[in-house]
C-alpha cells in the first residue's frame, strides 16, 4: 500500500486523485482521516486561491516563486487515527488511537494542515500531524464530533476577541457554523443578549438551538439597529462571520458610538470603507482568525462535556467519490451548516 | 456693544466678520478669547467641509435640512476670560478669571464649540461655555499655555487606546501637534521605544525633543519594517497622526503579526483596504476622535506641573485679522506645528 484517494484542489476545482501516501518525519505521525469537516474557507480557497496565496506570498508566508494555480489538499477540521510514527516519537500514543490537533506543521512555519499547497490535509485517506500536538479524542466521542473542534475554537477565539461582559450585546451576522459557534462561546461565558442575523430561517432556527436570544432577518430588518436598541446606550460587539466584505463598511456606517466590530470572514478582495463615521464613534476593529492550542483543547473538552452540541451543526455526511459534487452543492445557496467528509469510504452528500 | 470681531468659515474660506456677540443661557458663561490654537480638524472642515458635515448628518448629529455649506465659527482649543453670566449659574468663577474646558455644549447632544454650525468658537472675540465644565487656569500659566490642553488630551486619548506596555514599541507617523502630543503622553506613561515618522526633518527634531527615541523619515526608510525590527516581535503599536487616508491600507500591509493601529486623523474620504491581511495578522484597529474630562484636565495638569513643554510646540502667533492670510499659509507645506490666534489683536502670523 503506498497510494492513496487524496481530493486536490486546482484551477478553481476539486477532483478525486491518487496520490503517494506521505511518510511522517521527525516527531511526526501517519495518521488516518476518520472524519474532517467542509469549511467556509475550503471553499473561498477554491473559488479565490489567487487572492488568499497573493496575500500569504506578499507576508512571505509563502514563496514568491510559487506558481499561480498551485495543488492545494484541502482538511484541516479533522478526527484521524494513529497509524504509524517517524523518528523520535514517544510511545504516548499507539496504533489505532483517535486524535486531532491544531492543524499546523511545527517543522515549517506557516504551514497550515489542508491549506498550504505541499502540505497533505485531511480530505485525504492519510495524512501527517505532529507527535507534540495531538489530543486524545475520549472513547466515547464519535469521530464526527471531534472533528468539529476546529471550528468550535475559531468561535471560542472570536468571542475571545471580543471580551464581552454580560450586560452587553453581541450581535452576531451570520450563522453558518462559524457564527453557531461563536454564540455557543458567547453563551457559556454568560453573554445574556445574544442576537442573531441571517437571511435564511433555518440558519436564524439552529442559532436558536446554540444560545441566541433574539433573531433577526437582515433582508427584513435593520439587524444593527435592532442590537443598537436592545443595547440601550451598552457596548453592542457587531461578530462578521458571514464573509461578506461590503458588510465591513455597512456595519461601520450603522453601528452605534462605541461599537466593537469582530471580523471573522477572509476577506481577500479590496473593500471600499469610509472611516469616518468609525472615528466619530470610536469603534475598535478586531480581526479574529487563529485561535490558541489552549482554546482549541477548551473547545474539544466543551464537545466532551455536552456543553455545546456538536451534533445539530452537523447536516450533512459525504464519501470520498462525493466531495466534488458536494462541492458544487455547497458552492450555491443551501441549508447545510457542517457537512463531514468521510475520506475512508465512498458515497454521496446526505442530509442528516 | 453688542457686535464682535469674529472669523467665519463658507465654502472653504475663512474671513474676518461683524457678528452679534452671543448671550449666554442658563448654567452658560459669556467669555472673551484670549488664545485659541488653529487646529488641523479647522483646516481640514474648511477644505472638506461638506465631507465632513456629511457623516455628521448620516449619524444624525446635525439636521439633513441643513444648508449644504453652513457657516462655521471656528475656535475649539481655546483659554478665555469670564465676561458674564447667564442664569442658574454659582458664584465659582468670577469676571476676569481664565479658564479653560472641553469644547462641547451641553444643553445640545454633540454640540461642539467651534465646530457644530450655529454654535460660537473662540477664533471670535467672545464665545459661549457652559459653567459646570469650567477648570481654572492657573495664574502663572500663559494663555497659550492653557489653550494647548485640548490637543494634548486628544494625544492623551490616543495613548490611553493605545494601552501600551513599557517594553511594546509605538510607531507615531506623522509629528504634528497630535503625534507630539501622542509622544509626550507615552513617555509620561514610560513606554520605552518610541519611534517618530514624519517627512520633514523639523518635525522629526521636535519629536525627539518631546520624548521620541528614535526618528525615521518615511520618504526614505520603510518606518514600519524599522518600528518592527526594535519590536524583536513585541507587539508593534502604530499611531496614525497624519490624516492621510491612504496610509492606512498601507500600515496594514506593512505590519507586523498582532500590530495595534490606532487611528487618530479624520478620514472622510472613501479608502481602499484590503483586510486580508488584517485577518492573517490578526490586527486591532482602533479610532480615537474624543477625550475624556479628566484626561483634559489631567492635560492641564501636566502643563501646570512643567511635564509636558508647551512652548515648544507653539511656533506661531497671530492677531483676529491675520487669521485669513495664515490659513493660506497653513495650507500650503509649511514648518510650523501649533499657531496661536489671539482674537483680541490685530496682527499677521508671526513665527516663535
Amino acid at each position: 500500500m503506498s497510494s492513496m484517494k487524496s481530493i486536490v484542489m486546482q484551477d478553481g476545482k476539486v477532483q478525486l486523485t491518487n496520490i503517494d501516501i506521505p511518510q511522517p518525519g521527525p516527531g511526526q505521525v501517519l495518521v488516518k482521516s476518520l472524519a474532517c469537516g467542509i469549511c467556509g474557507s475550503d471553499l473561498h480557497i477554491t473559488r479565490h486561491g489567487s487572492e488568499v496565496f497573493g496575500i500569504f506570498q506578499k507576508m512571505g508566508l509563502l514563496p514568491e516563486t510559487m506558481e499561480a494555480s498551485p495543488k492545494v489538499l484541502l482538511g484541516h477540521e479533522f478526527c484521524a487515527e494513529v497509524v504509524s510514527f517517524g523518528a523520535d516519537t514517544s510511545s504516548k500514543f499507539n496504533p489505532g488511537d483517535r486524535v486531532t490537533c491544531v492543524p499546523i506543521l511545527l517543522s515549517k512555519e506557516g504551514a497550515g494542515v489542508g491549506v498550504t499547497p505541499g502540505i497533505h490535509g485531511a480530505y485525504s485517506e492519510y495524512f501527517i500531524v505532529d507527535e507534540a500536538l495531538l489530543l486524545a479524542v475520549p472513547d466515547n466521542l464519535p469521530s464526527a464530533a471531534a472533528a468539529v473542534t476546529e471550528p468550535l475554537a475559531v468561535g471560542l477565539h472570536a468571542a475571545n476577541r471580543a471580551a464581552m461582559q454580560a450586560d452587553e450585546v453581541a450581535l452576531i451576522a451570520g450563522c453558518g457554523p462559524i457564527g453557531l459557534a461563536t454564540i455557543a462561546a458567547l453563551k457559556l461565558q454568560g453573554v445574556k443578549t445574544i442576537i442573531a442575523s441571517d437571511p435564511q430561517q433555518s440558519k436564524r432556527d439552529m442559532a436558536k438551538e446554540y444560545g441566541a436570544t433574539h433573531c433577526v432577518d437582515p433582508t427584513a430588518e435593520d439587524e444593527v439597529k435592532f442590537a443598537s436598541e436592545q443595547a440601550a446606550g451598552k457596548r453592542v460587539v457587531i461578530i462578521e462571520c458571514a464573509g461578506i466584505h461590503q458588510l465591513i463598511n455597512s456595519f461601520i456606517l450603522r453601528a452605534p458610538a462605541h461599537a466593537s466590530l469582530i471580523i471573522t470572514g477572509i476577506h481577500t478582495a479590496d473593500t471600499k470603507v469610509n472611516f469616518g463615521y468609525a472615528t466619530v464613534k470610536e469603534m475598535d476593529i478586531k480581526f479574529s482568525y487563529y485561535y490558541t492550542p489552549e482554546e482549541f483543547a477548551e473547545s474539544l473538552q466543551n464537545i466532551a462535556d455536552g456543553k455545546i452540541d456538536w451534533q445539530k451543526m452537523c447536516t450533512g455526511k459525504v464519501g470520498i467519490d462525493g466531495v466534488s459534487a458536494a462541492f458544487d452543492t455547497l458552492m450555491q445557496p443551501n441549508d447545510h451548516v457542517k457537512v463531514i467528509i468521510e475520506p475512508w469510504r465512498n458515497g454521496a452528500l446526505e442530509s442528516l
